[in-house]
């Protein structure tokens, strides 16, 4: 049913133009280019209203005008606009257990910089982790600025339960009660004293790069729910459902990694026993085809050279981590029902020799009967650091959802 | 993000009327009693805007005028309207596996009627089973006309996967592509030639069960999000967030009773192996307690009395399924993050000895935390053939969210 909202809403003026703007910058944004007549007709507003929104949206710097249409398209030739290529962007941070990623992105959704830095987050401070993450986000921003792009904020992913600003518990990282943004603010005011603080906002790194697959992957060709799986140190999980994220009722759900495989089995770094983590995550992968557990990419490339040279027991190794994935997997499948599942991480590097046993599984215990071993439910998802883009397109849909606001902060 | 929809609608005249017809039955409805001038705050429309609506809903019936306001209140008395608690009302039918459940319920959502069959509908022809329904809906519906109640329409809950009218499948029932809604709608016409059919709709149980939680139950305590789960011959789930139905992609979310307890384990009736029905299905809890698996309501009635006496194979039959119940829900914990997992069905007639072993396992597996063992995200759902009562409230809820096109059906 729906809210007990009359037809008719007595908003003020200000915040109808507000919301307006908004509406016509995603309405440039989504078509990729358009003119102000064809904005008009797509949003339901007048020619009129939409010109003066338009103004605004210039002087904002977030819509720019690229000439005439071409007397080819119908209607009058009009000036085309499309989101501004400079100016505002999103700044995206992902801290992982063993890489750190950076991203900048523009109001197009493009990326701009890209920055990865590969090091051993485990057993180091916290804030020594972040002033880490600080240093490669002020280097993005140096980049950035090259390119007359200056992000909004930065918003910042994490493997663990994040919520207000704090993580929560990010078990691989070893980190309990960890108040990240403002650490991380701190960190890179530090590094950038005569600058203007940027807001900092933070999230799971799993529904970070669930959102990226969302915004510039899948979701873009027209799958609006889909499970996200990613596999690394930690096994990650988000949902979409619908276009939207499902958050959960405290903002911790998607933890997939933690689902049982057997009751009895070894330690998880959570408290629990048996944990998928513990029989599909990047170490069990790694110690189960015979590499040194510990040894990070390098470890996760050496195996898939092996599985590619047909190596037995790589091919064993991927084969059974599969197997257990597909069993967890038809487990969330039966429960809600996606279009498609997303597997990312090293798991997308591993797609040839893991989708079959996976694919297999699913095809025998989904019980709607929908997925069949054709494997066409089951696709590879963002490659390694896709959470940083889409911690960066976070940035970028607050831009696009109030341009008003970054307006406001910008001239403040 | 919001919709591109501007925010000055420019609906049509009886669009906006029809929506505000409802948006003020609902007001009343939600409030249990109301003035005109109370509503008129509430919802934000004129006073003399809502008394021209009041006029129309008293004209279909679905309200009533019960007296003044006594003077102790603060303003002008006002004449008390309430909804109708005669004329439309929801009948709702659950078939289950061994019973059939109907139940009639008002506007104001109290069951005016409710009857129970104990039958075993295995191995019979769908056709049968639903004439059986039929004549128990009949039934019903002479004792509602005998209140002055009579049915908007008629939903009917089923232990499957359902859609677009049909059961895809029933694995415990035995059912493949049954036409449910075509096949119950004739037979209930064959036993009331003379009346006017009622439509007919249709869902999984679990899922109106999940409602009747919603909308009777929890959800009228505030609890928003949480996780039903059904123990009787299957075990059917549904999950509630933020107050909605997830329905999934294609209309088959929450059957947790196929999530994998063993790989390796017993056949189930949807063909995969190891799934949780076989682990915690009645006819699994009823064989570990050494009682007659087929036994029905009498077994579950004779395992509820052994589980009092102590009887230690019936504790520890009890005890083992919440062990397995709770492995499974930590993993769907994990996934959804909701506020409250809702035990029903027989599980209900257990909990005192059942919840000790599933709250145990979810303190231990959910990795945020915030299931300790008090007990309090934990708690017994709706009794025996509840689905129906959802099935009813589903029915209601179409009047409530469209007055019009009742009456206009009514009058028709």
């Amino acid at each position: 049913m729906n809210n007990l909202t009359p037809l008719e809403p007595k908003a003020d003026k200000a915040t109808v133009r507000r919301h307006n703007l908004s509406l016509v910058l995603r309405a440039v944004h989504d078509a990729g280019e358009a003119t102000r007549a064809g904005v008009a007709t797509h949003v339901g507003l007048t020619r009129a209203a939409v010109s003066s929104l338009v103004e605004q949206l210039l002087e904002y710097g977030v819509v720019s005008e690229w000439g005439k249409t071409s007397s080819g398209q119908a209607g009058r030739p009009g000036t085309v606009l499309k989101v501004s290529r400079s100016g505002p962007a999103g700044l995206g941070v992902e801290i992982n257990i063993d890489y750190i990623a950076v991203c900048v992105v523009d109001l197009a959704g493009t990326d701009r910089v890209r920055l990865v830095e590969h090091v051993d987050n485990r057993g180091v401070e916290p804030s020594e982790v972040l002033a880490r993450a600080a240093r490669l986000a002020a280097r993005a921003i140096g980049s950035a600025a090259d390119q007359e792009l200056e992000p909004a904020g930065v918003h910042v992913a994490l493997p663990g339960l994040v919520t207000g600003g704090t993580v929560r518990q990010a078990p691989n990282l070893g980190w309990r009660r960890v108040a990240v943004e403002g650490l991380f603010a701190q960190a890179l005011l530090a590094l950038r004293p005569d600058h203007r603080p940027l807001p900092v906002s933070s999230d799971n790194e799993a529904n970070a790069a669930a959102l990226a697959e969302l915004w510039f992957g899948a979701g873009t060709e027209g799958v609006r729910s889909f499970l996200y799986l990613t596999g690394e140190i930690g096994v990650g999980g988000a949902l979409v459902l619908g276009g939207e994220l499902l958050r959960g009722a405290h903002g911790f759900a998607g933890e997939i990694g933690h689902t049982v495989v057997d009751p009895e089995g070894p330690r998880c770094r959570c408290g629990a026993h048996g944990c998928l983590e513990q029989y599909a995550g990047q170490a069990a992968l790694l110690t189960a085809a015979g590499i040194d557990a510990d040894a990070g990419a390098r470890g996760v490339a050496e195996l898939e050279r092996r599985a590619r040279q047909g190596d037995p027991s790589a091919l064993s190794a991927v084969e059974r981590a599969g197997r257990q994935l597909g069993v967890v997997l038809s487990g969330a499948v039966n429960l809600f029902d996606p279009e498609a599942v997303m597997l990312g991480g090293v798991y997308r590097e591993l797609m040839d020799w893991l989708a079959p046993a996976v694919d297999r599984e699913l095809a025998r215990r989904v019980v709607s009967g929908l997925w069949s071993e054709d494997g066409k439910r089951l696709r590879a998802a963002s490659p390694l650091g896709d959470a940083a883009r889409g911690a960066a397109g976070a940035i970028v849909r607050e831009v696009l959802a109030d341009p008003t606001a970054y307006a406001e902060r910008d001239a403040g």
